[in-house]
């Protein structure tokens, strides 16, 4: 029975702010608490409810930690001096970009879960620019990450491109469950709309399905070298045969349980990189199981499942923690997950 | 049809040398040839057969190279000073040893697909950190990879980790067909012998099963804080109940098709990293696909199959030439897949 000897390397312990607490702030805070080699130094939530009290009363544990949740935050990042900032407050770079930049003028670095935020280039290429000079002049890194955009749509489909001597098209696909999801991505997935309130919300901007395809396909192009010029994509309801009801929501028979987005990468008019993403409650009442699904056709090509899916939220506080401990020692500026060392659990 | 920004980030050209050229050296140079931004400006070869000749007539292809088969590599390394040293000529630590000092020496960054070296340490601490000392002191950095060890019973796994919030357990499982391979691979891992002669190899070593389980289970260990103490494994012959044959090799029913090697991780005698890696020929004469598989306990768990099998051969060089861009701008010392950004396919 040999000895295993392991390079243990040092790991610094991590210090960390959450920005906001809502269900993934939440959390993710809680992820936080639980490892190691991180230690939460403070939080901020917006509403006023929950300011002033324990981050173990806006938890639901019994155990205070002893972080009371600020009403300020840039003041409590200039008393706690935290190394990280996760933020989970919005989803697009327009409406991270002036927070964050206040963040990087205090010095420290951000983990958002900002979907926008995982290839700001793709769409805010000015904003993505701007907040890259400044992270730069400052000395700090700024990451958006999450499940996806961030890992599996992403991420995942480049690090399998490595075993790959050369590449024509990528497909990966994410059937997954909204059902633990509340009213709000209820609406934006247009979950118990009529199919013409669907056609309608599509329309008017208030159904919009997921957020990342852009920023997912041009993090591939990048990575893979996938020369693709535009974007383009489909939206269809998900109209169920069957009665669907969750926590949050009742959908009968010839309603709209979901929202099958499809977004595509183009080159020259050609599609070379696709991404589909049927969002839905209870897909398992017709019979379909969850899964992540990436198909590489090259040499040699790869057929990749994950059978059922990693989980939407659970994944995204997972995978945004987990980035945590490299941000200390990233290089500078606007990075996206090429930029960080192979991911992993954070201890 | 919005436009997608990608932020091209400059990959400067990189200069490589070939160092070794049987079949998987002789496979990395033409893929390194095949690569827009690699330039191949040497190769050698350690038998006389193939010097002092353009490298075209050891690959086979018609369109000669420019570059001629050197008879000494350090005299070739000093005259072309390549960026990388892509190194195909050994397994272990020990037998690599000599020739990265003396490339590291030479100011030169290496990739070696030597198995032991893709975690150098879990058997070999010592030398593993003078090779790490030596790199440093030279500003260049060296890296032990390709398909297994090196990325798929590894490097994968601990990517999926990364979507994990907590892991209780991991199993990968790699499932091939030796097929491809000729009679040195036959003979380590005992293909068409009797149970009795396989038994026999085993105990004198001629058979030797996978090598780099040892180097797989410490990666994993050190990327996700597993406190595994001890190596532990079993090799079973892997009995054919059809008639099977390759262009290198015939087993009748009843012999021996291949070596069905387990390693396990284990903290305080509990096994909590098992790799299970049965390989043979043409599997599927019984009904067996190949394919690879990561199972891992945790919150979320993940369940990953890739069907078929990443090919061993292709994926080892396709892994390797992947990862030279990297090396670079890497930081210096002895590396694992641990220390590179999420890996891709060099363009």
């Amino acid at each position: 029975m040999p000895k295993l000897t392991i390079a243990k390397k040092n790991c610094d312990p991590v210090t960390v702010m959450q920005w906001g607490l809502g269900a993934m702030g939440s959390g993710m805070a809680e992820l936080a608490l639980s490892k190691k080699n991180m230690k939460l130094v403070s939080a901020w939530k917006k509403r006023p409810e929950g300011q002033g009290k324990d981050l173990s009363e806006i938890l639901g544990n019994s155990e205070p930690t002893g972080v009371i949740v600020a009403s300020d935050p840039f003041e409590e990042i200039k008393r706690t001096k935290p190394d990280v900032v996760m933020m989970a407050s919005c989803s697009t770079v327009k409406e991270s970009f002036e927070d964050i930049l206040k963040v990087i003028d205090l010095g420290c670095n951000v983990v958002t879960i900002a979907e926008e935020m995982a290839y700001p280039w793709a769409m805010e290429p000015e904003l993505s620019d701007k907040i890259d000079r400044a992270a730069k002049e400052k000395g700090v890194s700024v990451i958006g990450t999450g499940i996806n955009p961030g890992f599996i749509l992403d991420a995942l489909v480049i690090m399998m491109t490595g075993c790959c001597r050369n590449i024509t098209n990528v497909e990966a696909s994410r059937v997954n469950d909204l059902s633990p999801f509340g009213p709000t991505v209820m609406k934006s997935q247009g979950v118990g709309t009529t199919p013409e309130e669907f056609q309608k919300g599509i329309e008017d901007g208030t159904i919009v399905g997921h957020i990342g395809f852009p920023q997912s396909i041009a993090m591939i192009a990048e990575a893979a070298g996938i020369e693709v010029d535009t974007y383009e994509e489909t939206r269809e309801p998900i109209i169920t045969n069957t009665y669907r009801e969750t926590k949050y929501i009742k959908v009968e028979p010839g309603m709209v349980a979901g929202c099958k987005h499809i977004g595509y990468g183009l080159k020259d008019g050609k599609k070379l990189i696709t991404l589909i993403h049927p969002q839905q409650i209870l897909p398992e009442t017709e019979g379909t199981s969850t899964g992540d699904y990436i198909k590489i056709e090259g040499d040699p090509g790869c057929n990749v499942s994950n059978q059922p899916e990693c989980p939407g939220g659970i994944g995204t506080m997972a995978v945004a923690v987990n980035c945590v401990p490299f941000m200390k020692d990233a290089k500078p500026g606007m990075l996206t997950m090429l930029d960080l060392p192979l991911l992993r659990i954070a201890v």
